[in-house]
């Protein structure tokens, strides 16, 4: 099967491209930059297709920031929200419509270069938090997909029933280097341990019960706090 | 209601433009740059919206580029074809994935400003060419749009069942200014009355009983020949 990987270089699609290639797919990487701050995740993504061989082609969005206005992820001027993901708080961290235009961008690619599917990796842990990471969205979109063009093209998402600790174990299984992934949303020199994913992180390596290589910053919040859920938010 | 258009300054989106004002939405236009070469397009579909002071964003995802090739419609090394719409012949002039691309990005913007509908004008005509005009696609997609966050979006495609020679009809009681819309895909200083799109907009006033104020190129089609079907492809 050929297949384009919508690839962040995060710990969830970096586990999604080890997964595809175990399985013997023939993958390209699709990296979309809708102008997140954390641009670090680029640099990261790049280097982890480059060490397994793989095509890794920027998909550039930056154009339409205008169109995009209200998420802190990017903006500089609302702050990301420290602690777990809660509904409220992290709706700041939503780029609008994020998925359906990254499947959008992804399908036109594998319609012009005839590969065959579209991978991402929503996952059990998103499904609370964002409605465009819900099977009834992934559903939808791979409905569309399928009848968009003369060739027809599946949206792969082996993930949607998985938490994000049984990723961390499945990444482990496949010796994913997690040390080179990148999931912190503040584009800080290190993983700042106090927003909503690099809590999710923490707390995920902590329940699969793998070590977790992450260099956290001095403030990040302690692993008792996170599971003990005694964060703000 | 609050609607976003998919507006190209094109004849079918002009007479959408004009029907939703007509039926009193709150419109704003936006015109997708993905790098057609007939880029008089967006010239005359900002003349249009201003004609109507009705807002004019352009979605550029010429960036893009790199991941759409192969339509004659974005580079400049395949011919345009002449003649009546063919399937075969013209593929080529297909953008992969268009209609999934601007309907994403006109979901993002109704996202982030609250607008609660995206409206094209994919119609009857459309179907045999373009599988993302048919109204299975756009039933999925309107699903997705509902689903894709907690503000919902609908899509709204009231010519889904009617032909561009109705729209014409509905476009000369609603006094569009037909002139000013742009439908050739070659981008000459007038239309080219060759390509398919010149061929169906003739055919089209001329079905409808409307006189056509366009300029057409000296090497036209003959109307007799775009009637009795006398064209290649």
């Amino acid at each position: 099967m050929q297949t384009i990987v919508i690839f962040s270089g995060g710990l969830d699609s970096t586990v999604l491209l080890y997964h595809l290639l175990d399985e013997g797919h023939t993958v390209k990487t699709l990296c979309v930059d809708y102008g997140q701050r954390h641009r670090t995740e680029i640099v990261h993504a790049e280097a982890i297709a480059r060490d397994v061989n793989v095509p890794f082609q920027v998909a550039d969005l930056r154009s339409l920031s205008p169109l995009l206005q209200g998420s802190s992820l990017t903006t500089g001027t609302i702050d990301v929200p420290d602690g777990h993901y809660a509904e409220d708080t992290m709706k700041a961290t939503v780029v609008p419509n994020r998925n359906m235009l990254m499947l959008a961008v992804a399908t036109a690619w594998a319609i012009s270069t005839q590969f065959d599917s579209v991978a991402y990796a929503a996952h059990g842990g998103d499904h609370a938090i964002y409605p465009d990471c819900r099977a009834a969205f992934t559903a939808a979109m791979n409905t569309a997909m399928g009848l968009a063009d003369w060739h027809k093209v599946a949206l792969h998402r082996p993930f949607v029933e998985r938490t994000k600790s049984e990723l961390v174990t499945l990444g482990a299984q496949l010796q994913v280097p997690f040390a080179k992934t990148w999931s912190c949303y503040k584009g800080t020199a290190v993983h700042c341990g106090r927003c909503g994913t690099c809590v999710e992180r923490r707390e995920a390596f902590h329940l699969a019960g793998v070590p977790d290589p992450t260099a956290y910053a001095a403030d990040a919040f302690p692993i008792e706090a996170i599971l003990n859920k005694e964060l703000p938010g």
